[in-house]
């Protein structure tokens, strides 16, 4: 990351061939150490001397810069690491991105770099640029506009360097295009710019995440340093994720694992390069993080309020009205037609006469509601003279009064497509961020609430490591299906409710256990060959006393046998029957790189039709369980929807963690769990699961 | 919109004042017509000679530019008038938008434009420019990189014409900004910009509609035209919309009815100014439409393919799989390991070989599933030379082919922020349209293919003119509310299926009601005074023969009596119970200023927590409210949900048609229909109206 001297192999004297760029490259952007072309036979490349090989280096270079096609990229290094060297960038695609012999190539890369302690970017990247110590180790070409400052980005894609470096917006300290980063990933980077001075805040492209809780940690180095990192992964829509027989498979994917990652590490994601431009602007600005989640807005238009009035809506902002001290101080500062409301429209006389627009400034300012203030102000490049003279006038004024304020301020166009630079000019060394564009700017705070909010929670979530059965574990790892009864014991020797129920094997049997258990009851066949009760007729509901079990015994025996003549029944489970409550679904499902994940949501038969799920990954604590709740769509329903009784989210939550508990313990033997329904009774009365799906890994079912 | 003399009442020869910047802007932007500044006393203003007032003028001018303060206003318009002056443009604020007594010197200069003929532009307005021939009757100051061009912008707000003019992207004709638009609106400005030679695409910056017949007018004239329309209608989400006693009325709002309305008559709506920015780029460009909802996007990175493949997914913009033939082209014209799919990658390797970028476009366009081709291509204006000279190849590749395709080509940075000159220069003077941003353009590109379907579609919908009851015009008109069974007989009437019920006064007619319906039966208490029955003990359900309904019968009276003492009751409605079938929600709501709407959805208990509507303004047709269930939630139950048979959406949709017939005749008596609910019996059973509200306007209720 900050060689002091740079081997470049395949170094070439020909003009516009890679070997020649890496040369030119670091002369051009200014590096000061030694830079050795390495070349077969020519004897100076880019006018510098050329070398035959590494042994032949005057000293051992700090990097070597291999501009080699990938198939003399081993052996190549397999020298140079014999000559001491320890570090290198490798450009050449061909690797794993490609085909099967391409994968077995960065096999055998990684091989060699486990064996000789090399360590590398690449293979298939452009390279590295500390821009603070002009180093390009870089196969493209370095914008010239490139500044030092306080943004890194690491990137998978080489398009994501080249997007955020050419805007010209940021001063950098680093840009990594991290390729297939077959032996250097992002965690390793973050570790790094954690500690790099001239690196303050940090942003992602991101392809792919291999190893969490290393990312965990580097994570945790980051927030150490005060350091905020955004992320933009890619690549969350691709169709065709393999069907899964739990319902809760289904209802969440990748995304929302991803999404849950993200904020359990105070990683801010954005869903675009533009939502991360304007991320990074506002958090390269920001040194005063917000007290809360409050915005407030002013502009010096009606027409553009009404505007952020409805984009802030659909984004999720909240703009709270100010409160009576603020509405006093406006009403005083405002022309006689202004109200006082916010977003704040100063009309626009406060173009004229600026100290309309600082006072109603320093009245927003003071709502304690509010936790930042952001000026909305067209600053396109292609305003008059006159105009950008009076906006310019007014970008003074809110860098004045943002120096005394103690909150933070951010500017914005509310167009995106350039920012006048006369305009913005006095925000130059400022902590007002400047942005452009109404959604992404509006988007990009609301993430800074967001982080900054995840700061204050930040912490381990207490939990103590559950213990996990032997048996249990033994039965899981046969791979075998569960019938609802053996997953409903599975469950409650983890201390979940259930149902209560007894196997009944003949028709006295059954009405001994209905009358144990009182009635109503159900019944249902108990065969680990049947996964469909129902479509066999195994199934009847609402027995009200026992000569009604007495039929049902026998006419689902009857349907069963007919239905499914081959199956073997192990008997009939009598089940007690729950009337009443809030129906949800709750489950275990894996998500990759991640490991296995609790989701939740509306259960029942309306599973399907709200589609109504939100997940977490494990473990989770009961906080965290009462989070999840609350953001499904059946909070409604558990409030006490429509004067029926509030239920019992308490106990659901209980229910939550437990199946986390179950996630931890059993995570790697099982593939999915589904309890569909559970019954949320009235607060109080707990939560019953009323059907049951475990399904083991690597079971055809 | 034309005038060839101008009169600047208010001229001053103070600089920077209202009336010397009219003046100045005038000469500025090079009005070849004549300019005369109008003074009481000033012998000249700048440069040119004043005159006492429009009596003394040399000739009545075409156009007044009125730069006084708002009490001034309507004197001067009054001389000015009686000269002979019949046009204005009045830049002053303190009239509608201020307070009561600006109101009332709205009405008055409404009620003096009345009277003498003269159209007015504003007040409370910046005024308007003809850019085409130069004319500035505009108080701020015009952009100086403002050129002719195909767009006009009208605009409520004066910085929406900012915010368009100053981008610096677009060539414009007229920039209107229209203020309170007292006397011309948009329609106005929209009918004559269809005829203006000049304009090819009009933007809205609307914050009110008044007037949607005449605005439906301008459309058609626009249609026929072959100019479309962008609009942004800002102040969408403003809360508190009157609580509505129907479950209708707060399910669908006033974005909602905008948005039908839109899409009924072809208008672009787009949801912020940058969705704005990239339409207008879209539109002015494209002269070929595409035939179809298939987007094809290329690009050179892996990574941000990625991006678009998440960034369409959300945006709802189809990127259809390569069929067999343009699967096999793209085999042979990608690299080895590049891969035929939608996005494609062309790997970089195209950077350098434009001919495998050419290819690739061909190939892709050659698929009869994508309509149009968009090229994703970096170019902001940080780029580096080299970085800029190799994206320009491309780009110029871009050019050349799409002057050989029969289909549209969008070209556009993934990053909005700037595009760099060089780099999209040789899109000038082609159809190729260069936009910003992904999710704003392929948000354009979405728009651009509905924009398409809706021309196709357009027409009449055919609506034989329902005939009103006048019966039951009389007893709407009497504002009293209605029972559920009186209700239902004013749907029955206009041939709404509803459940068939009698009202009994005594147990023995309630019996013989039953016996006659049929069981199982409801009891449903009938009182006018009683809104909620259920919660006075006033409804069963599920009553199987006579002695339950005989008890029943005594059950509801000895409850409806001990808990709401003071009602009137007329008797007991004896129903028929309708079980089975999906239960949705349908209704009429008011949507000022567009008049009554129909809104469907899921409904039953369901309706709150799936909150689940679409709203369509009345009238509609049968093929409008197929359209409209497909839309719903519901519609996944309506198919059959979880092996339930299909529901009679056809049924269904013919009563939706009926409400609407109900929604004209009766509409401007009608507060809110909510009826809910309807029972969507399988296909060929109907239909059938369970519970009914119907509320007439001015009641209490």
């Amino acid at each position: 990351m900050r060689p002091r001297s740079i081997a470049v192999l395949g170094a070439s004297p020909r003009p516009n061939t890679l070997g020649n760029n890496a040369v030119a490259n670091l002369q051009r952007f200014g590096f000061a150490g030694s830079i050795f072309p390495v070349h077969p036979s020519a004897p100076e490349v880019a006018g510098l001397k050329a070398y035959a090989n590494v042994a032949s280096l005057p000293q051992v270079p700090d990097c070597a810069v291999v501009a080699l096609s990938s198939d003399k990229v081993l052996q190549t290094l397999e020298d140079a690491a014999g000559q001491g060297v320890r570090a290198a960038v490798v450009f050449a695609s061909g690797f794993a991105e490609a085909d099967e012999a391409g994968k077995a190539l960065q096999r055998d890369l990684q091989a060699l770099c486990e064996r000789t302690g090399l360590v590398i970017c690449g293979p298939n990247c452009l390279g590295l640029v500390n821009v603070t110590e002009k180093t390009s180790l870089y196969s493209s070409s370095v914008p010239e506009t490139l500044r030092p400052g306080g943004l890194a980005v690491v990137s998978h894609s080489g398009s994501g360097c080249i997007a955020i470096s050419t805007l010209g917006r940021f001063g950098m300290s680093y840009m990594v295009s991290a390729g297939n980063a077959a032996i250097v990933d992002m965690a390793e980077y973050l570790e790094f710019l954690a500690t790099d001075e001239s690196t303050r805040v940090v942003t992602l492209f991101m392809e792919q995440m291999r190893d969490p809780a290393r990312f965990e940690e580097a994570m945790s180095a980051m927030h150490r340093a005060g350091k905020p990192v955004i992320a933009l992964k890619v690549g969350r829509s691709i169709k065709g994720a393999a069907a899964s027989a739990a319902h809760t498979g289904s209802l969440a994917g990748s995304a929302e694992a991803y999404a849950d990652f993200f904020r359990r590490n105070g990683v801010i994601a954005v869903e675009d390069l533009d939502e991360m431009a304007e991320s990074i602007a506002l958090m390269l600005a920001v040194r005063r993080l917000p007290k809360g989640d409050g915005l407030g807005i002013i502009s010096v238009s009606g027409g553009e309020t009404a505007m952020l009035c409805d984009v802030a809506d659909r984004t999720g902002v909240k703009l709270p009205d100010p409160g009576q001290e603020a509405k006093a101080r406006l009403k005083t500062a405002l022309p006689g037609f202004g109200t006082a409301s916010n977003p704040l429209d100063t009309t626009g006389n406060a173009v004229y006469d600026v100290s309309v627009y600082e006072a109603c400034m320093e009245a927003l300012a003071c709502d304690p509601a509010i936790s930042l203030v952001a000026v909305a102000q067209d600053c396109s490049p292609g305003l008059s003279k006159l105009g950008s003279g009076n906006y310019r006038r007014i970008a003074q004024t809110v860098a004045n009064v943002a120096a005394r304020l103690d909150k933070p301020v951010a500017f914005f166009n509310p167009t995106a497509g350039g920012l006048h630079p006369h305009v913005i000019e006095p925000f130059e060394n400022t902590d007002v961020a400047v942005m452009q564009g109404t959604r992404a700017s509006l988007i990009a705070i609301r993430r800074l609430f967001e982080y900054t909010q995840s700061l204050e929670t930040r912490g381990p979530e207490g939990h103590a490591a559950p213990k996990a059965d032997e048996s249990w574990r033994k039965r899981l790892a046969t791979g075998l299906p569960f019938t609802e009864r053996e997953a409903k014991q599975f469950l409650a020797a983890s201390g979940i409710p259930v149902t209560r129920e007894t196997l009944a094997r003949t028709e006295a049997e059954a009405v001994t256990a209905a009358n144990a258990i009182g009635y109503p009851v159900v019944l249902k066949i108990e065969s680990a060959d049947i996964a469909h009760k129902t479509e066999v007729g195994g199934v009847r509901i609402g027995l009200n006393d026992a000569d009604a079990v007495a039929s049902a015994y026998r006419e689902i025996l009857a349907s069963v046998k007919a239905k499914a003549p081959k199956a073997a029944i192990a008997g009939v489970v009598v089940q007690e029957m729950i009337v009443g409550g809030v129906e949800m679904i709750a489950g275990v499902t894996q998500c990759p790189p991640f490991g296995p994940a609790i989701v939740t949501g509306t259960g029942g038969v309306l599973v399907e039709l709200v589609k109504d799920a939100s997940l977490a990954l494990a473990p989770i604590d009961h906080a965290r369980a009462m989070e999840l709740i609350r953001s499904t769509r059946a909070q409604r329903l558990l409030e006490g929807f429509r004067g029926a009784p509030a239920a019992d989210a308490n106990a659901f939550a209980d229910l939550l963690v437990s199946l986390s508990s179950i996630a931890v313990a059993y995570g790697d033997l099982i593939e999915a769990i589904d309890l569909n329904p559970v019954a949320v009774l009235p607060a109080g009365r707990g939560v019953r699961v009323l059907d049951a799906l475990v399904i083991p890994k690597n079971t055809s079912n």
